[in-house]
């Protein structure tokens, strides 16, 4: 079975977005055994979309639309799907009553519900309406004369769902073959140097396949076997499973495909029974958003200190005034009497710290843009990593952010 | 004049890598006043190629290519495209002395050069050489019959440098036309209402075009003109701008480009000489992380505390026990008191504070997942407001994270 992709919108030709969305039903689909020979991306544009369509239904087998579901009245891709396969609009009770809901629940004025989003209640007759968690566009899938037609909302947080959710499924079952994959999380090594130490493993992958993801300072590693069953396909993947952890061993955090470097480690402390609070300079909140990005952090962690002045540090964290006169904020003395100075004022087992200089501004030759020292204070004693990453503002608090994480863990598992 | 983009690679079509390309020349032909209504990814299939250069060429004015140029025979952009154009290959000399000169510099095994990479020098008769600095794959400009092709090698540090080097130069000089485009920024607003208050504007919108970009919990709207020159697409652009400032004023953050939401807050605090903290149950360090993420934060935001447990709350921010007690952690009295008690820690002129259910446990039929208080203390008052977003924890930690920056907004912009 072939499949084409169609992504509509006027943002993708205007550039302002990456095409996320292709990139991930290519990827899924190329799990999937699915050969993908054409991607087109097109506007809102009644007639080219049509052109678009018409093409792609005389030479694919499947197409799958992402875009164009909208409310207004730019957003066609529907109607003209409707029109192409030869069928008519008809209301959707279902739809109407999440959309009813949706917008009752919403209770804040400039989202009420408009004429227009009603517009999101009509489908084609016959189709299968894919019930969208995220958003008010539902999903439709239609199957006439042989091709298939699946169409889904261009938010990728609603995309994404629905595609795991039902194309995934209706895919399978087409296909009698079943695949089934491991997602290996790895922290604490940047992506080139994990694929040369699997070198071999990536280049010789075909059933099972090894592919590498590469996220902020995280690398994960599919490994996706296709076979008549489950069972075997499990059976396929352990050998390459085995070798991977000789290998990489250490920086493997988790294979729980849902399972977030924040979740193993709230995990991790849960299991250990251990307390964690953070104060946090140049991260200024992000990594305790990340922590308490765990539902059920609460058992863990209590509360956090953002500590952006020195004198915040000095009050809040107990950094003496010696410590910020003779190194300043951004030094390993700091990040060290920061985190046992949380530690102290929370109450919990480990502390953790981060002060750097983000930039743009602020950097010397001395302590550059991109220099953090993030500490950790745990079983009465204190460690502290100095980073240096010359990057944009933003990446180098994402960075830090994960390398704190990592930290927690590492400490936290030597014990 | 029209581009169409042509990329060449089975590595998007299997989703192993995003397709950078495609979003930076569609940005850059945006900016040049460049219309694209297509894109296109195809695989280095030779029918299939050709049936996508043929297609092109039949309804744009240029094809830009990106990919293909390698030297092994999977390569045929150029082979494809020159017989597509009724042309003949043939050496070129720079380029060949090019090459010897690149791979006698590259010393390391296994890049000596192969009679294959021979196959990198020959180029369409009569078209212009792209020399490309960063790798061996020429680009090629070639015009023919009114059309206008253009082929850029695949790797993104060497498209770009030609791109900037030779493209933009190119069409500047074709075109006697500028592009102009203001970014109007709104918050506190939904998309869809957005969108409905100006619909006649949005409908009506060729030159100037308006179009909607919805982010978490914000609309962007972006007025482009094409013109002579860029004094006459501003006039062009000011009376829409107007109509637009007419209806949606109150929701208007910004109309810089570059300019963030939080950018936006911290100076409108910095102009106004006042100081702000947080306190975070709910959204745990992620808004202070948005005021942080604003280089030069440093003078209006000192600390903010992340209190997750109510024991944070009563000794942080003096919340009552009474007030726990009785309408409990979420809810309007304690997000009065996290505000006020926060301003009073941090002796701040502004508090602002975050207390929800975020799921997705701890939800009750009183207190549902999405509930959330954001509470504000300014000028010796406290304000709060109730807000009901039944998505995923990290959607309401997002969006509650928005509403909490432009409650700041609009409470500062009232005094």
């Amino acid at each position: 079975m072939n499949v084409e992709l169609i992504c509509v919108g006027t943002e993708l030709l205007l550039g302002n977005i990456l095409n996320t969305n292709a990139k991930y039903i290519s990827e899924k689909c190329a799990e999937l055994g699915l050969s993908m020979f054409y991607q087109t991306v097109v506007g809102d544009n009644p007639d080219r979309l049509k052109d678009c369509i018409l093409t792609a239904l005389g030479r694919s087998d499947c197409i799958i639309t992402s875009g164009g579901l909208g409310p207004t009245n730019d957003d066609l891709t529907k109607e003209i799907i409707t029109e192409a396969l030869g069928l008519k609009l008809v209301e959707d009770k279902e739809t109407v009553d999440r959309l009813y809901y949706f917008f009752n629940k919403i209770s804040r004025p400039g989202q009420s519900m408009t004429p227009n989003n009603l517009k999101q209640a009509m489908v084609p007759e016959g189709c299968t309406v894919l019930t969208n968690k995220n958003g008010t566009a539902p999903g439709i899938l239609i199957e006439k004369d042989g091709k298939t037609v699946i169409m889904l909302p261009g938010p990728p947080r609603e995309l994404v769902p629905l595609f795991e959710e039902y194309c995934i499924p209706y895919f399978l079952k087409k296909s009698n073959e079943t695949i089934y994959s491991v997602m290996v999380k790895l922290v604490g090594i940047g992506e080139s140097e994990a694929a040369a130490r699997i070198d071999d493993i990536l280049n010789n992958s075909t059933n099972p396949t090894v592919a590498p993801y590469a996220k902020t300072a995280e690398v994960h590693l599919r490994i996706t076997a296709k076979a008549h069953d489950e069972e075997q396909a499990k059976a396929m993947i352990e050998p390459v499973f085995e070798r991977i952890k000789d290998v990489l061993g250490p920086y493997i955090y988790s294979t729980d495909e849902e399972e977030t470097l924040e979740d193993a480690i709230i995990h991790l402390l849960n299991e250990k029974g251990l307390t964690i609070t953070t104060a946090e300079s140049c991260t200024g909140g992000l990594l305790a958003g990340r922590l308490i990005n765990v539902s059920g952090a609460s058992d863990v962690y209590k509360e956090g200190f953002v500590t952006y002045s020195n004198e915040a540090k000095a009050k809040r964290l107990g950094v003496s005034k010696d410590t910020l006169d003779t190194f300043g904020a951004v030094s390993e003395e700091c990040a060290a009497e920061m985190a046992r100075g949380a530690a102290m004022a929370a109450g919990t087992d480990i502390g953790v710290s981060t002060t750097g200089i983000a930039g743009p501004l602020g950097g010397t030759p001395e302590k550059p843009v991109g220099l953090v020292y993030i500490g950790i204070y745990y079983n009465g004693g204190t460690k502290v990593i100095k980073t240096n990453v010359p990057r944009g503002r933003q990446e180098i608090r994402e960075r830090t952010v994960v390398r704190a994480l990592d930290l927690i863990r590492t400490t936290v598992l030597q014990y």
